[in-house]
């Protein structure tokens, strides 16, 4: 798509290592050894050193400050720090614009173009050890990450704490998600000063005074720890990797690379949901080679009657996962063009203790009620792709004892998809520690980052797919293992099944510009009945569930709502039915974090478009350019918008469904309902 | 002193315990189940359990909360969570009113007035683990910990974290020193809404919108690992027990209970400064016995050299720590009536890499310049205590070794006294780990916290005194272990001999409210040539420096400047001879945090009293009744006060010094200059 050109490169060498001094001098300012531009000097990224030492790294964006001096460093359970008295090593530079395809994804193509710096560093102190910080600066953000080479003085990292710090150079609003409790990432955003946040996870959102909209997050997090932020005085934040049971937080072999730091730095919200792309450019390449097998799809299942207690996962009257219910969801997608059917409770062991605790789970024996052999069969039969369940517990001991057989199994039976569960109540994930007892570990610390990798490695040489719940936090990986389709690490559809507090109208406005960064989300939309658990409303119009299709981005997106409620909003459930999960080209039409998000999506491999756009718990409205349609052409625009009376809560199911016809030199106009939103499908007429 | 009398006992029992529920319930309304109130029903605690069975507690004051809801609970590397699913298991209550004298301090006596509830809860889930809150309430503040009963269950307790919270109800303004660095404690405190407070150690204090003075800290760290707190979200902050290098937090046998975590809560500032008094009542009564032989003194010594580079730690020709010099200070300290002569950098092992090392340092071989027994000799016979000195650098593996004989060196020399050092900054402390290799641990870790009791408990043997810089934070045990008669634990005077920034003018009107609510403080106080190293001005003026002696409170007080310019300032110099060290009684008679602070204290065993005042960048003005002094008598007030005209920037050496006679009908009104403060001692006049 793109053609690879090189770009004058800018590199200043600004001053020779200066010699440490003492630690007690405080404030010390930091002077730049190297600097680099984004390939069109829309960014700049300098590399420092300051009087004690202590390497750092800013970034101006345009020539204003947007990451005041930051420092960087380790601590180690077995040695001394890696922090101050470093010297200038060295340097190199290069320069790359290349543009790779997705498999499947919101993009085609995705064009890699940025500029590399990696300054050596090397202590004069001592032990003589040597790291490298190597940057990648794109015009719409920066990653970095520690290089460090295998040296006498540093043969096993034992990481008591990565230092890495970033430190806003403006005040602004940050939309972050709380790490309240050690192991989960279900909690609403909530939206302060930057000056207000707390603990935080990644990706943490920023929306500066100026206008410059921030993402903090990694890439490529592979076997090492989960990083938070925590934020230490005034906007200067530290990274916080997740702890484990053993001491270090992160044990490597030298050499490594730590995963990448990423700054997302965007003038405007759209233009920062187009920056993730960064965290995909950041991973290795696809390595599983042909992966045809890997196929996006929407599916339904036998999961929503479960958080309406009108089913159990375990046995007896209500289980939900018997032969003749799997049998009938079957049916119902055969009919309605749904490629899978997900079941879940068809395993033994729910009827223990199960939450917390997990050890009497099997992933290779099925309730009598259930005929796993005999659903497959009838499933293939009917085209449809049979979606197998691993719900742990977040007892990976368990899970890892079965999980070659389990997902030989669902090779044999021809499960080619499964979705994972990680629901770990017990006060963290048990996992078989050194010593060979079970030892609880944290959600997204190095041994649960090693274990979804073996789950994803495992699932892969049996084509298997994974859709892993209360995963580790996306960090693009799924370009390089493109099995891994999909996951949760949010508050998805299930929330407005339980009790209070339900997901706010503005919730979904939130995701798409926080945890939407980070990758797909298996939400599992589509509710049509509008209501949870005892007859709850949602909060959210008719039409919001349609728009939940394009706005939040699946490869795999279920139709969540029970078979009876679509039956019951034909009109409506149409839409579902009509609209990709696989992208030729995603465009923000018009966004703001927490606000509005409008969305363009041409399908992956048709001429078709759909747009999305959801508010919040106001009255928005949108006007946007359909300048994406192809130029001369003519489309039917399905459109499914609230209605004028539309109002989450007092008349939330009031839609209207039109067709007109547009083109590319057309605008769309339209109202979003408080707790709405507008779906459209474009059709090309034939000519 | 007081009573002990008995009050009446407010108990409520409120609910029978509530069934465990899934926790998927998003924000379930906690229940009391036990409450109590504080003697004189100012302070009234409720714990509770919500509906997922978590235990919590909250705090009102005359009826308007002070402690929101706040959970309680444990992870463990090996277990578990203690969380969820508790029951209500029984209770039991007490009230106790009794005082102690301290053998030295800042009061004779103190009374210890409370009422205590303890609620026992049981696990309703599988493990059926039992934990115990012990709570006890004043009328100014209270102190909680969990006691853990051995059971089967739990014999080891391998805890991750624990998970107290502190929910402060109202906004309000902070005053925090963050945890810039793993391990170090010397910043300035930060004044920030309590919103905006990142990761703070404690103390932390805070003045909320209604004006009720709180401070969190903790007491009786034994065996433990230090807590700091983190912000998680809004005005919520949890507990963060400092890491270790092997995985565990904290590693206790069961039965075991934690420190007491304690929040002082005071209707105005010098309120909150009596409250503190909580925290030596929250530990145990003295073990030691007779401690006649801990002797509260003003100090010189061969320091503050060091700190303008005028003279070396290590040998050469400008090394510190001669014979000579060492009897020229123990010259100076006799003849002018000052007990201990601190020598630093007397023995070997400074020339190496010591700052961040520390295994070179011998603590029982000294250099060829430097006779220690001959010293020792020379003071004892002046009628001196030599102090000694253990800089550790960290390295408590290196010091471990030599303790013992360390110790009974200065036993057999005569040597009563040690100042211990703890300047790590190669990452941490450098501990022996279990497997016999280095480990680089915490400052406040659980390690460091059984390292510092044992440098006490050795040294007691030999009745030898212990004041630690680079401490571990004070907790009160000084009641228990008398020995340990003051540490360091903030920026000290030596931050004004080095460079930019100098403590600010209200750096010790911050540690008054702040750090001095832990413990006794070496501050080093009395440089009265108010010049830091390369005549860089301290940020003080001259009668501030006399000031200090009453306002920060040690029972050793070091006049910390040299010999030469105490002889050049023999007026203000009168006051630092007079002043006493050791107090029958100390009130606040004014006070703002970070404003100003004015104290009024009595000498032990003498009618004098001494006030000393201290306020910060601003002019400021106290006028305080003098209704401390025995009524009827006649006092000669000789007031160390800024002249007119003095200000810390222009004119800082500008001191008024004048004779009047006071009763205490009387008041005394007096101007704080910019940067200033007055010092006052009151000597009955004979009848």
């Amino acid at each position: 798509m793109t053609l690879a050109r090189l770009f004058a490169f800018a590199l200043i060498f600004l001053a020779a290592p200066v010699a440490a001094q003492t630690v007690q001098q405080a404030a010390p300012s930091a002077q730049a050894v190297a600097s680099v531009d984004s390939p069109s000097h829309v960014l700049h990224v300098e590399v420092t050193l300051n009087p004690e030492g202590r390497v750092g790294y800013r970034v101006t964006r345009l020539g204003k400050p947007v990451i005041d001096d930051s420092r960087l460093g380790f601590l180690f359970t077995d040695a001394p720090e890696m922090l101050r008295n470093f010297a200038f090593a060295g340097l190199s530079t290069a320069t790359s614009d290349s543009s790779w395809d997705e498999p499947w994804g919101e993009y085609r193509t995705i064009r890699n173009h940025y500029n590399e710096l990696t300054v050596t560093f090397a202590e004069t102190s001592a032990l003589k050890r040597r790291m490298s910080i190597e940057f990648r600066v794109y015009d719409d953000g920066i990653g970095f990450r520690y290089d460090i080479p295998r040296q006498p003085n540093l043969t096993q990292a034992n990481i008591a704490d990565e230092l890495t710090e970033f430190a806003i150079a403006e005040p602004g609003t940050a939309w972050w998600d709380d790490a309240q409790e050690w192991n989960r990432e279900e909690y609403l955003y909530r939206r302060t000063p930057v000056e207000e946040v707390g603990f935080a996870q990644t990706p943490l959102t920023i929306r500066t005074a100026s206008g410059l909209h921030l993402s903090i997050h990694e890439a490529a997090l592979v076997d090492y720890s989960g990083m938070d932020l925590r934020r230490v005085q005034g906007r200067v934040f530290k990274a916080n990797l997740m702890p484990s049971s053993t001491g270090p937080k992160v044990t490597r072999d030298a050499p490594f690379t730590t995963p990448w730091r990423v700054i997302m730095i965007a003038p405007d919200a759209p233009a920062l949901y187009k920056s993730a792309q960064i965290i995909l450019n950041l991973n290795e390449p696809n390595k599983l080679g042909d992966v045809s097998w890997v196929k996006p799809m929407k599916y339904v299942g036998i999961w929503w009657a479960m958080h309406l207690d009108q089913a159990t996962w375990n046995s007896g009257p209500k289980h939900g996962a018997t032969t003749a219910n799997a049998e009938r969801y079957i049916d119902f997608a055969a009919a309605n063009g749904f490629k899978g059917v997900l079941v879940e409770g068809w395993n033994k062991g729910w009827d223990g203790p199960w939450f917390g605790n997990g050890s009497d789970f099997s992933f290779t024996q099925w309730y009598p009620d259930f005929d796993l052999p005999a659903v497959a069969a009838y499933a293939k039969a009917k085209g449809i792709a049979l979606i197998g369940h691993h719900e742990t517990a977040g007892n990976i001991a368990n899970y890892e004892k079965q999980m070659g057989p389990a997902f030989d199994l669902y090779q044999r039976l021809g499960i080619h998809n499964v979705k994972t569960g990680y629901v770990a109540d017990a006060g963290g994930i048990q996992a078989l520690g050194p010593d060979g007892k079970i030892h609880f570990e944290w959600h997204q610390g190095q041994v649960m980052v090693r274990h979804h990798l073996k789950v994803i490695t495992e699932a892969a040489k049996r084509h298997i797919t994974v859709d892993a719940h209360e995963p580790v936090k996306d960090t693009g990986l799924r370009r390089t293992y493109p099995n891994w389709v999909s996951r949760e690490g949010e508050r998805g559809m299930e929330y407005n099944a339980w009790g209070v507090p339900k997901n706010p109208p503005e919730h979904e406005a939130n995701l798409v510009f926080t945890r939407m960064l980070s990758g797909p989300m298996d939400f599992t939309p589509g509710v049509l009945s509008l209501m949870g658990k005892g007859n709850t409303p949602i909060l959210s119009t008719l039409a919001k569930q349609l728009a939940l299709y394009v706005v939040i981005y699946s490869p795999i997106q279920m139709a969540a709502d029970l078979p009876e409620n679509y039956a019951a909003n034909p009109a409506a459930f149409q839409f579902i039915k009509d609209v990709a999960v696989d992208w030729d080209d995603s465009r923000m039409l018009a966004g703001e974090v927490g606000d509005l998000a409008v969305f363009a999506r041409k399908a992956r491999g048709s001429p078709e478009w759909f747009l999305g756009a959801v508010g919040d718990e106001q009255e928005r409205r949108f006007d946007v350019s359909l300048g994406f349609l192809q130029p001369g052409r003519r489309y039917e625009a399905q459109i499914y918008r609230d209605g004028d009376d539309a109002d989450y809560r007092t008349n939330p199911r009031s839609i209207v469904i039109e067709k007109r016809i547009v083109t590319s030199t057309d605008r769309l106009a339209e109202r979003i309902a408080p707790g709405g939103g507008t779906a459209v499908r474009f059709v090309p007429i034939a000519r």
